[in-house]
């Protein structure tokens, strides 16, 4: 594990030992891939349990009737999970040299500490540390929403993060190609709508970008009704540009469905299909 | 089928036997996925359209105009009901134990009784037996739809409710991930516009918990129109967040599409697959 | 053809013959499904325009300034309409005996007269015929509407109608448990939003079948706008029921989209694949 | 490549060698599908970036803001794409004898100035250079429009607009038979509303083709909220209707996605498919 172990006296060596020892338990308990024991899953879900928790006071905080009353107790809590998640953070840093790939005490450490995973992990404690007297209330506001980021501190123990991740990537050409589509619509139909209405809502359809909107709430078919034509030739491109276009809305949907699909199929099949008579594979279409 | 058989008369024992015979017969009439005469269709038959037209009167009688005029007939309708189920109810307790599975007279009933099935049976008659004196108006109304569990009753006479339940189980893993990206798709959704909406309309985007509804309006895309971003910046949002996301919605549904699809395919081809090496047949998942 | 033929003079006979080659040649020249020549294809087309116009015209009638200008005209085009298709009409069941099935001149024609594209023909013409003085506006009018019959007319020249027919049919199963599926979510969630928000809104939750309005209108996610929740729990009811029930609702495209592929597919490999060096038939998953 | 090649000197010869080889790598670096060199990338990049630009100075320049106080700006940069794309537009025409199909300096260049791909590029321009004085505002802005054009240009780099078209073409049929299924639909839902709604509501149900606007925003689940029936008989009917034809909409997408599904597959496998018999290689289409 150490280069120098060789140059030390024994009792050190024991010593060093014990203490790398700790040091790959602390790692085992940490990470959820690895290690098996009971007070892994304790650990784990001691954890995520912690950041659940941290996105309901998030969200319950905005309430203000809530928040009036409680602050004490968000403020509390907020500090005991900052507190967690730094020693959390320090002892995933500490101990990440127990891995064959980040074993070098600095190197290793410095690629660790900059990996994806873990700068999440910055980022939902960071803020808390940054001074925050002298700010107005909207960046303020804006810190707390960071604490958001605690959330993609889940997808450590997701499986089915996996599994998405798997998907869209198998999909993407598919999905690139619908993007790009609904894009094209989108553009398409409110330059053309900003040409038929404008005249009758200058208001409304006042120019192309904000016609856009029109065209989204249009093409999703979520239709607030805060934006709508009035003239016949409006009504009747609408007509058509929605049979035409909301075809386009709904693929994406469908092409993830048969991903999905696909994905849990070969999951089931990849444990070879043999003929339970004759013992011989089966390759099924 | 009793213990005690042996050490009574014959006579005793005869008259045993025609009781033991007409339970029989009784759970034969009753149950639905036995026996096969024409008298069960009847009896199964009138169950079903006496539990159809409880529904429909339950819906009936919350149109104040209908009730005002013809509450008697609400009222005796709901009384004969009660009456057919409550003895339905019992005729099944007295004749379960014709069943091997819960052949015992005490611990087999209690076991019958405590069957899923059988407790909806029995939530869909005991409102009635409460005393409901003293109760204010609401809960009243409460104890009224509960009588929709009766609607439950109708799962054990519908073969689709087993292909419904086979299909949910089959697409599990695809519809828990296809929901946990719906969870984090609102709850993100909401978050980012309350915090990019909340100064323009504080009233309608309070909370995150509040602005939860307008994002569940929006990705489901029902758009009610009751509350919609006004702000160049809440739009643009907007306009991102429901083309990226109208496809988790519509997940789901082509899960389940392809779920029940692949569900009467297997039904189909269940009679013959055979190996193309040997010839025997192979019994597929 | 006929059973009198023998005993009539030759003169007579070939009167006749003539008589009924004529018969066949306009039962062909009106059936789109027999016969294949340039003047079946004339004809068939002169009656699908005409079918067309007329349904245009139904719908131009109905704008007001319009039919101020041009009533004269829509009612002359209604008469030769009238005129046009009673005589294919008469056409149709004189010449209907030289079909095999309805050789029979009196029993073959009635037969044939009940059929059901005979019938349709029937109902696009009759209105006409019926005395229409003394009839209220509204009468009337549903009287004009009934010339919306001619559209089905169309099914007769139609490819298409009939892999529509067969698509149905083999997801009939599918389609009846998902509407089955539909309408129990319609029927729960009205009750249930019924109790929750009747309070708050006694307008507009008035009764169960009244809120089936709301719940029908939020479950196809249309979402006029007109009616929606206001209290906090009628909302997140609202948001659980939608989360689920939007999967229902897309069922049915999801399953008559895969109907379609099939269907579409099963004609392609109808013409047997083989291998096209060995010339064995291959059978693909 | 010149039939009077042989009459002229050499050193002639040898210039229109040269001025050839000039037309050749001028062709190449203009034709996205031929040459692959790094210079062909930069100028591919480069129109297409100024096309992109483009789109973006056409949508905000209807924002009035933005043209008030950039007006001079906008009118440059227009100045200068046009000139970028004429200067495109001649090279193409002059170098487009380079190829086999269009060699011949007067029909050849007919020809190519014809194919859809110039005269996409053709119309991108020409309105420019139109005698623009004299014309009223609407036309003004429609000639602005028309530079939307321009986006059409995109197509010849777009691999994915190949994929598109032959997942289309190859589901020809399916759409075809959805589309009519959804056009019968509307006309049928709209001719039935007007029907029922027109006494309630005579301003917004006022005729059938009015009435189609209702039923497109109902059927397409956009549901602005602008027209929606009041009557009881009206509300049932679009309960009805809206749960019957919501599958009908939905069905272009399913189709389509099934289609991308299959088009990508194909592709994947195009590589190895082999008969179980014999072993060669089997081509499917």
């Amino acid at each position: 594990m150490s280069i120098t172990i060789s140059s030390i006296t024994a009792a050190k060596r024991k010593r060093h030992t014990t203490y790398n020892r700790l040091k790959k338990q602390v790692h085992l308990l940490l990470d959820p891939s690895d290690g098996g024991t009971i007070w892994d899953k304790v650990v784990n879900s001691v954890i995520v349990a912690l950041i659940l928790l941290n996105l309901l006071a998030v969200c319950l905080e905005t309430v203000e009737s809530l928040y009036r009353e409680y602050g004490v107790w968000f403020r509390n809590f907020e500090l005991f999970s900052v507190l967690v998640f730094s020693v959390e953070y320090l002892l995933r840093v500490w101990s990440c040299t127990s891995m064959r790939k980040y074993r070098h005490p600095v190197r290793g450490r410095l690629r660790y500490v900059t990996s994806p995973g873990m700068l999440v992990d910055l980022a939902a404690i960071l803020p808390f540390y940054l001074p925050l007297s002298g700010l107005d209330l909207r960046s303020l506001r804006l810190l707390r929403m960071i604490r958001f980021m605690r959330f993609f501190k889940l997808a450590r123990f997701l499986n089915a993060s996996r599994v998405i991740r798997r998907v869209f990537a198998s999909k993407r050409n598919e999905l690139l190609i619908s993007m790009l589509m609904v894009l094209t619509l989108i553009i398409l139909a409110a330059s053309l709508m900003y040409f038929v209405e404008h005249d009758a809502q200058p208001d409304k359809f006042s120019s192309i970008p904000e016609t856009m909107w029109w065209s989204v709430a249009t093409l999703t078919t979520v239709g607030y009704g805060d934006v709508y034509p009035v003239t016949g030739i409006g009504k009747t491109l609408t007509a058509c540009i929605s049979i035409l276009g909301i075809g386009m809305f709904a693929l994406p949907a469908g092409i993830l469905a048969s991903g999905f699909s696909e994905e849990f199929k070969k999951r089931e099949t990849a444990s070879a299909t043999c003929c339970p008579h004759c013992g011989k594979e089966i390759h099924h279409g």
